[in-house]
């Protein structure tokens, strides 16, 4: 091919290179590019299709009877939103090997026993399998529980992993606040017998670092104590068998006003009203560390041990954050309960502050969050040995929808792919000469890709490349393979330099270094 | 800490460092370390157990109601493991991704009725959820279903994409040959209308680099053609109604002798003994390109055109193979006929040639297959619309426990975490300057740990280093931190550098950059 006929070729393109957020890759749904006229040229656009479709549509076939679908609650990844994750996930992997996670995989299904009596009232929402004449599974509910298991089956002193995986709870669904049936948790654990407040000091900080990493914006990580929560119920009077439920009605607090939560405490968990109004004088406050000598003095709760102990805690806690440098976001909520029954000592929770939402439906709320559980293992041991833990768990699907609707926003780089070089053969009969060159690219780790027809037009192939954000095009026609030559061509200056089929692979290798 | 102090510590170490495979992560079992004394200092293990346990243990509790282990088939993956398949996958993410494909994810559960008819007899291994009032679903029995499902309800025309994840299986498992009921498959597929046997030469070539790069050995990639085996059978006088029923009897040609085969053919399915032997004489065939030239002059074959078009797809196969340089470890077997009912054209199995076995339970067998399957999407489609496919499934389980075997034998240089430095202190009260060194270094993107104990013996410190092979050492003692510098030990050749504490992250990057 020579010049001209380039040069042609570069007015005809169909897409504008300078206004790249016009291409098929960025369609609203971001799942699929939107079929275009490559396809019927033979290349592969990724994922595209037609106008209908998206994860929910229903297909339903003329006869009626079968609507296809996913399952209630859950939904297929297309190949940016998979891009978006693998992003996400990379970030959160590096922080957690920075800390010498090790990193551990359980089965997606438990005995229905390890899983009972774990979940309070959320038992209900455990998905079970059938009984098909063996043992009795469910779908685990959460990374924690199997995590406990794990240890206590293979008598573990200690160890810091971490676990991603999807987990299942048969929930109302609300999918546009990304709430699913099926969602991944990623989990980072420490067990092990330790001096106080060093392992949840580095929880902390791992938190800290992975939304810092992230660049999602402002976040407050907030932190409470179960010990302080329990002294204030019992310094205002709740009966000790109240402390639970009393504890979840609090859990509400970032939801409800007091005056809902406060309604739920006297009139569905049977508190008097005066304690519940003391109650409420304690779990409006928050502050820093000030918050914590003030309540350390606090009259009625100097004299509670628990309430002493959650604080000096905490004390030791905003210390060894402050030597860890990961303190500045650290905010002492005495609202702050989270729900599950298993929190012995200090929770946490982050959440992001500023700006971000699920469009109208209103801010993000926690992104991640956790604590100890120094009971949970000893649940499994048959001696009930037990093995303090501390951990958390990052709200991953919230972050994915975050960091994709910043991503979008920004400057939209992220590809579904990673292809380098797009071969591009300019005549006919040449489909043997694209395969060579695409087996000399692959022989030196060069991702490439050429059209899967024999003869696919120049144009559309040319056209494919800047679709796809292709950087670079290696392009022979008869003459360049007759002079041992090839075309290297930059996707976005359109800019063309005719090497030595021989130097390919080291000019290709220079052009990327430099883009 | 002077010098003086730190010879002492090196003559009282106990493990010796010039025999890395005597440290505790290399134990039998591989997925834990055992107790050592380190962790009674406050050091995490990586997932150390004492001597019982496994992930097989039934810790049976004095009650006798209670059993600990993980579901029948299943099992979990410890730190060690886990660090194996990282690298295998890696290895696998990088040739997809040098294909330029994307990556998707569906539901680990389908309505029941996605799956129901597309596994012929095997349809009885799937595992179903409990009706818990709602759809009926059951787990995914493979991805290629699922796969199929997502292209026809998102009306995709073309797609290359890549799908990582477990299925299930209620098989008998045979755990000890790698066989579970919940494992990994790894797909790659393509999509798309597209010029003959261009994309199936891709997965040939995809085939032909993963095992490459995994280095695991010799090994084959056996083709045929279902149009070749359909016009065999055809030829010899199969009725078409038995086409799929022998076919799948070929299929077992791997594992039995032919006299097994032919008599599941004649007593089971009812073929006539001179049938059956006719197809004898073709299936025990195999070799090289010279074959199909033979085969396609056979007196029998040459009027079946079933068969002269399988003929015709191979020899092109073989031509687009070799121009991709993926040609010399391809064997035309004619007794290659693969399980499942849905190929309908190329099919092929790689299998590893020489060495590899699990221990004594003979060898490997397939490592990945795949094949052409054109009338699956066209399934689920309303209008019966098809999209052509042909893909290939990596046996990633097998993979993982060679590449495993292979990397214990060779050099072991595999460690479950990436830990950098360990931040030491040598004396007590040191607690927030070591945590303030931990997040120096996190900050710069240093892996790094320390200990969870206020106080921990120094020695304790040393050893935990060397044991998890932490290439570096920071050291610091009340003089070092007086003095503004820290000491830098290389965990190997145990020497020892002091700097300045604002050279620290330099100087370790340095070190690192050298190892």
């Amino acid at each position: 091919m020579d010049n001209q006929l380039s040069d042609l070729v570069n007015k005809e393109l169909k897409v504008d290179v300078a206004a790249p957020n016009k291409s098929p890759e960025n369609d609203k749904a971001g799942n699929h590019s939107k079929r275009t006229e490559n396809d019927k040229d033979g290349n592969h656009s990724k994922g595209s299709q037609n106008e209908k479709g998206g994860s929910q549509s229903k297909g339903k076939g003329k006869s009626g009877k079968f609507v296809l679908k996913t399952p209630k609650g859950t939904r297929d990844y297309g190949p940016m939103e998979m891009a978006y994750r693998r992003e996400v996930f990379n970030v959160i992997y590096s922080v957690f090997h920075m800390h010498g996670a090790v990193q551990i995989e359980t089965p997606v299904f438990e005995l229905k026993d390890v899983l009972t009596g774990k979940y309070g009232e959320d038992s209900k929402l455990i998905y079970d399998l059938e009984d098909q004449g063996g043992e009795i599974l469910s779908l685990r509910y959460d990374l924690t529980v199997p995590f406990a298991r794990y240890v206590a089956m293979n008598k573990i002193d200690n160890i810091k992993r971490y676990h991603v995986a999807r987990v299942y709870r048969r929930d109302s669904p609300a999918m546009t606040r990304g709430r699913y049936r099926e969602f991944y948790q990623c989990d980072f654990d420490i067990a092990g017998q330790f001096d106080a407040m060093i392992p949840d000091a580095e929880c902390v900080q791992l938190v800290h670092q992975v939304l810092s990493k992230l660049g999602l914006g402002e976040f407050t990580i907030k932190i409470n104590h179960r010990k302080i929560l329990d002294g204030v119920f019992g310094s205002c009077g709740v009966p000790s068998e109240k402390f639970r439920p009393i504890c979840s009605a609090v859990d509400k607090l970032d939801k409800s006003p007091w005056e809902e939560v406060r309604k739920e405490m006297v009139d569905e968990k049977g508190l008097d009203e005066e304690v519940a109004d003391k109650i409420g004088n304690y779990v409006k406050l928050s502050g820093r560390e000030e918050l914590l000598e003030t309540l350390a003095n606090d009259e009625l709760l100097k004299s509670s041990p628990s309430a002493q102990a959650g604080f000096a805690d905490l004390k030791l806690l905003f210390q060894y954050c402050k030597s860890l440098g990961c303190a500045e976001h650290l905010v002492f909520d005495m609202g702050l309960a989270r729900g599950l029954d298993y929190y012995t000592g200090v929770i946490y929770e982050a959440v992001l502050t500023a700006g971000q939402n699920f469009g109208e439906e209103g801010p993000v709320g926690s992104v991640a969050g956790g604590g100890r559980y120094d009971g949970l293992v000893g649940m499994f041991d048959p001696k009930k040995k037990t093995v303090p833990c501390v951990g958390l768990s990052f709200g991953i699907e919230r972050l994915f929808t975050i960091y994709e609707q910043k991503m979008r926003a920004e400057s939209n780089k992220v590809r579904a792919t990673q292809t380098e070089v797009f071969v591009v053969t300019a005549c006919k009969g040449m489909v043997h000469e694209r395969l060579k060159l695409l087996g000399l690219l692959h022989e030196a780790g060069i991702k490439a890709e050429g059209s899967y027809k024999n003869n696919p037009k120049i144009l559309n192939q040319l056209q494919y490349a800047e679709d796809n954000k292709i950087p670079l095009v290696a392009l022979i026609g008869e003459s360049e393979v007759e002079a041992g030559v090839v075309k290297i061509r930059d996707t976005v200056t359109r800019e063309e330099t005719t090497i030595k089929r021989e130097e390919l692979v080291e000019t290709v290798r220079q052009k990327l270094g430099g883009l």
